[in-house]
């Protein structure tokens, strides 16, 4: 029975927690403590201190489109603030109309995935922050030069370079511009119900939620969705079970980490994604091509583990990834003031 | 000889004001305040209040990316928070790549504008937003049924447009997403420098930039950058002493509002700009022909008004532009979260 108060005629009766119920809750906590682990208080660090001049200039640039090759494409195009760092996209749109091959992850937590994107061709946020400056769908700019010029002719970078990198010879560079923006990345930490209760508060996940978390883990996918970020710590096939394209509705079949390794075992092998704030994040899967979480929990139950959920199963798993929204950092909901000039495609 | 103090020898001296240039400040003051107005406290209303439902849900609608073509441009792609209500580029890209034929103005203070667009052809805020919605360059959407049509897939719109419309029948209608937008825009006043001036706090103009408002008005800068806005009040050819082309250096001759009317009487004549916020929304004109705010001056004073500045000149007038930078809202500054759902191209 569960804990219940009710007030009868104005006297206060009190239930009492039925002790097997308790004892199942408590067993549940524990194994998910060993399962999952909360969020950094704070940032996620790889060791390096980030200075605060530092995180306050990846901030700034993460925001300026600026840099890119007509100007109008910046980090936050494809991770804005509004959608909790996403696009609303099945896949992004890049400069000059480009498109991007896969749907953008979110940038929120990406500093504590063990690789970052899809093929887990990115190393961490910084590589992923360089190698984003002259790609070119993200930034079309043909070299690491052409990037730096565009900072050079805004008057007001040159001082916040010196001050994140006090020291340093050549301050404005690639390097440093990605450095700067994986710094300001280690910053955008969500923490949740799940991790309150992780931290020993079992209320602050409702019942239903707590009943999701029993069903993810019996039916296996705490299997692959573990560790800090719920996901993002492992490879694995998507489609372990049966193809996914026909149950997704792919238009298109990625062939997933093959491209990247030249590995047939490699096959439909993509990063595990996080499932922090994946409330907030539709369209889902690698090609975005489920628009919503109940269906993209069936479709996963089914073509990795062959388990068929019903609705209830479905919406008490939904409830239960429900708690792993945080709120919006200050730093992300909050856009800073670039510093003014003109740059980009001169077309007057 | 100007107000001063000096510690001598530890005995404080106070030089007292000179009275004739006392009276001059008095003057320049009275001067101003016939000449310009301060902000509207609060909102930029046209009569109708506005309830603070209709403007945040006008809030989510100017951030959100998904009513356009395809669900990669919102009213915040060329109006960015960062880049104080512009884009930074000489003229902006919409949708599909499409470029936009002049420079995007700020949405700051954009309602008190007698009307809008360069070539006044926006009545409001409002008439601008709806406009825009389905517009070839702004939205790429066949009719405004296509738009509500995506907002009616996003689940929790319907409940804000309830609440932003109490007792209309149809709340989800092209017409009321633009008078939320607007409604919103009329919130983002940035009162600055001059405003405080202009309420009678002489010291909250710089002595330099008091001499920069004395040449302003002098050499006749504020005939037409008047009012609330430092301009935006009314018409006004672009090149009254000579052609601005040779000056400015565009590369494309735009007609102005002849091309609305038909008239040859307003061949490149355009609205006149309102120089609030200046200083943070390079480049300059209306196809930001010019990178800097000295340069931008200096060629007004010689196209317009047939005066040679010099340094000292043009450094004045500036510093006088620079006080009429106000601080960026906070409700623009801080960006909303949106509901959240996937929409837009089907590109898996």
């Amino acid at each position: 029975m569960a804990d219940m108060r009710a007030v009868a005629g104005g006297i206060l009766v009190t239930f009492g927690i039925c002790p097997a119920l308790a004892a199942d809750d408590a067993a549940l906590l524990t194994e998910a403590q060993e399962i999952f682990r909360p969020l950094p208080n704070g940032m996620a660090t790889t060791g390096t201190p980030l200075i605060t001049e530092r995180v306050e200039l990846g901030r700034l640039l993460f925001f300026d489109p600026r840099m890119t090759a007509d100007g109008n494409v910046s980090c936050a195009t494809c991770h804005q603030p509004s959608l909790y760092g996403t696009d609303g996209l099945a896949k992004s749109i890049g400069v000059r109309q480009r498109p991007h091959p896969r749907n953008a992850p979110s940038v929120l937590n990406a500093a504590l995935n063990f690789v970052n994107h899809w093929r887990v061709d990115r190393e961490s946020v910084e590589d992923q922050a360089e190698q984003a400056l002259t790609a070119p769908i993200s930034s079309g700019q043909p070299d690491e030069r052409a990037v730096v010029d565009r900072l050079e002719r805004i008057q007001g970078y040159a001082r916040l370079f010196e001050a994140a990198f006090p020291g340093e010879r050549n301050q404005m560079t690639a390097k440093n511009i990605a450095v700067a923006i994986g710094a300001y990345e280690r910053s955008l930490i969500t923490p949740s119900a799940l991790d309150a209760y992780l931290l020993g508060d079992q209320n602050a996940l409702s019942r239903s939620a707590r009943a999701g978390l029993r069903k993810f883990i019996d039916i296996g996918c705490s299997t692959c969705h573990r560790g800090v970020g719920v996901g993002g710590g492992m490879y694995q096939k998507f489609g372990v079970v049966e193809d996914y394209s026909a149950v997704t509705g792919s238009l298109s079949i990625d062939k997933g980490r093959a491209e990247v390794t030249k590995d047939p075992a490699d096959l439909y092998v993509f990063r595990v994604a996080s499932l922090r704030n994946v409330e907030m994040t539709a369209p889902y899967f690698h090609d975005g091509s489920v628009a919503t979480l109940p269906e993209a929990v069936r479709i996963m139950a089914r073509v990795q583990l062959g388990v068929t959920l019903n609705d209830a199963d479905t919406s008490e798993i939904v409830a239960f990834l429900n708690a792993l929204t945080g709120q919006l950092p200050a730093e992300f909901a909050t856009v800073p003031v670039l510093p003014p000039a003109g740059v980009g495609a001169r077309t007057n």
